[in-house]
């Protein structure tokens, strides 16, 4: 059985699994607060005790792990585990939650070697699988077979997706001006959507009232301390694809600021166990359109401001998950910048042309970032740089028609006179 | 050195690699044909040393390889090999192309435990990955840097993307009206895109002439032998993935008819080396609006009709592979049947609702031919069953839009009243 404590990132309170996991807690019992237009107070962070696995576990063991399945990793999950499966989950239903097991790619960017982590070919084609499939696995272990979220569109249909896959029902609520395309995924895959005459804010309001009303579980992003926990797998999967070589730079598109908490959190346990020497250093990359962490990181005030961007995903006046955010780039020693659309545009040209990876303008931006941050400040040039991919292109056609005019059409015959045929 | 023949799949004559491959030679130097609105005349499928191989080879290690890697085949694959990697093709260029290594799923259909071949994630979401990364590869070899195809859309832009992945150049012929979806993943990869006043056939023709006129090489599929010789990889991924335990029965959508030739193909030289005892059945599944398969084995004699599908990557008048595709099904003790596109999108909604896979309708036809199937002939009960899906359904949100209406949205205060919060 996986021991572990609930800590709360403000008031440093602890608390015991059944404390939190019985009373479908979610924020700190002392000093949580989801406010409108504010980011999260008391954020929960899982604590395992390290020192005691570091004792137990063998590095060269679990080098031998592919990447793909966080599941191999049952000391540092908050799940039961049995003969080393998930309590309650099949073999079979894990194997339909299997990430992308050949995530790390090797490409060169302007004459230098840069590492990708791409995470576009999850199950439906998001970062965001990482976080809804420990949910999941979570819900399912709780014995609760319905599950709500707040979203702009792709939580939501990530949600949506992992709960088909495992036989849940899944209640996303969502800001009535989503693009067709993600209200089309969220509603293919059987969710119950809730159609909101109002923003996101309200929806994560709504939802965190009817989900307590209706004893669903709530995987609102920050606010579910598993949101977190789920996506720090992606440091273990670099970790593993690169056999512990983790790089020293990674760029990382920030929104609500959970990705970064996540991945911060994931290498953060890797150095605890003694398995990496050095944290990599997390840079954010935040659209000008939305910069709430780049300004708090300089005044150390939260001021709300209405986000706009092109890069729907990373847009976010509040992000809710900010403090640890903002302790993600501070401790592991990177920084945030900002970059403006059209960038982000041209970055996201630049992968697909060059590279052959079609990926949506937020995860577009972790590579505008690095760019930018070529021009202002080189970088080390022998140092080892990852850029993380969070979606796949196809989730948003409008960002594409962007930058891919229609092209006039021409008879047969004209063409062969083009030709010369 | 690989060593293969070139076969004439109609008049059965031989010739040798250097005599097809040196004058970028496709069909049969002696018959082969490709006229308007017929099938091909003349495939040539590629034969290799079997015996040998079958010596020389031991099942028990080759059991140890994973899916999603085909040059783990190099005695089956016509390509030179240093070392275990393709010549001129780097490890990482290598890990670029890499399939879904996780590509059968088990699923519980109906209260009977069915095989899901999932090619929806490889690297542009469709199983044409499969035919593009052997041409591309194929092509570094021949040190030709460009790639031509006509296209529906699927073919083209999966093409466009590996070849970005793989630094080549692409030239795209499309009929002027295919969908903007397919439009902006073609020309966001960087290739050159002719639009043509005309349709699918006059593409195709198109295309021969240019890639002639211009020396580039030709992927359009079917004609290029390379297009079903790629193809016959999933047979070696579903025995991989199934250490050797392959289904008894295939569901397979049939269009231009390469994918299931492909496949047929591939089982077929697993049982020359045996590795296999039987070939699977191959179930050919068209739609009724696109039936020629169907019609072709019943009456032997093809016979042009214009096609019509709300399943497009499979909707094909003069499917281009058709006597292939036809002893594909008959050789394999397989049957054709065609289903209407109201049960093809039954069965989408069906494998995004109650498996979370998001499979475009082309895919979504083999689980239609599937029910199809048990409804008019039962299948023995014991019978192990999958069903190919070969293409993402975020490639077609036409699709999705037919059975996804939008829903009314509601201010919080109506929400509200409705959860009684």
């Amino acid at each position: 059985m996986t021991k572990y404590l609930y800590k709360c990132s403000t008031c440093n309170s602890q608390f015991s699994q059944e404390i939190i996991e019985t009373n479908l807690s979610y924020l700190c019992p002392k000093c949580g607060r989801a406010d409108k237009n504010e980011p999260l107070e008391g954020v929960l962070l899982l604590e395992y005790d390290y020192a005691a696995l570091a004792k137990k576990l063998k590095l060269s063991d679990v080098l031998k792990l592919k990447p793909g399945s966080f599941w191999d990793f049952p000391w540092l999950f908050p799940l039961e585990f049995v003969n080393g499966l998930p309590e309650k989950i099949s073999a079979n239903s894990l194997a339909k939650l299997k990430l992308n097991e050949n995530p790390v790619l090797l490409q060169q960017i302007e004459g230098k070697s840069i590492l990708i982590f791409d995470d576009t070919r999850n199950p439906t084609l998001s970062f965001k699988d990482r976080a809804s499939m420990l949910v999941v696995l979570k819900a399912k272990q709780l014995g609760i077979n319905e599950i709500a979220a707040a979203s702009t569109g792709n939580a939501g249909s990530s949600l949506a997706g992992i709960c088909a896959r495992s036989g849940l029902k899944s209640h996303i609520f969502v800001p009535e001006k989503i693009p067709a395309g993600k209200r089309l995924q969220i509603q293919a895959y059987g969710a119950r959507l809730y159609l909101i005459k109002g923003d996101y804010d309200q929806a994560f309001d709504l939802c965190l009232e009817a989900a307590q009303k209706k004893g669903w579980y709530n995987r609102n992003t920050g606010y579910n301390p598993l949101t977190i926990e789920g996506k720090k797998s992606a440091a273990f999967d670099i970790f593993l694809a690169l056999k512990g070589n983790v790089p020293e730079v990674i760029f990382v598109p920030v929104g609500d600021g959970v990705i970064i908490a996540g991945l911060f959190k994931g290498f953060w346990e890797l150095k605890q166990l003694g398995w990496i020497e050095k944290i990599p250093r997390l840079m954010a990359v935040q659209s000008t359109g939305s910069d709430a962490l780049v300004r708090y990181l300089k005044t150390g005030v939260f001021e709300f401001r209405p986000a706009d961007s092109i890069a729907d995903s990373i847009c976010a006046g509040a992000p809710r998950n900010l403090y640890l955010a903002a302790r993600a780039v501070r401790e592991s020693k990177g920084e945030a910048l900002a970059v403006a659309d059209a960038k982000i545009l041209a970055a996201q040209t630049y992968l697909a042309q060059k590279m052959g990876v079609l990926a949506e303008p937020a995860a577009a931006a972790s590579l505008a970032g690095y760019f930018e941050y070529l021009e202002i400040n080189k970088l080390e040039s022998n140092e080892k740089v990852m850029l993380l991919l969070t979606g796949n292109g196809l989730k948003d056609l409008s960002a594409l028609e962007r930058w891919n005019r229609p092209v006039e059409a021409k008879g047969v015959a004209e063409w062969k006179k083009h030709f010369g045929i």
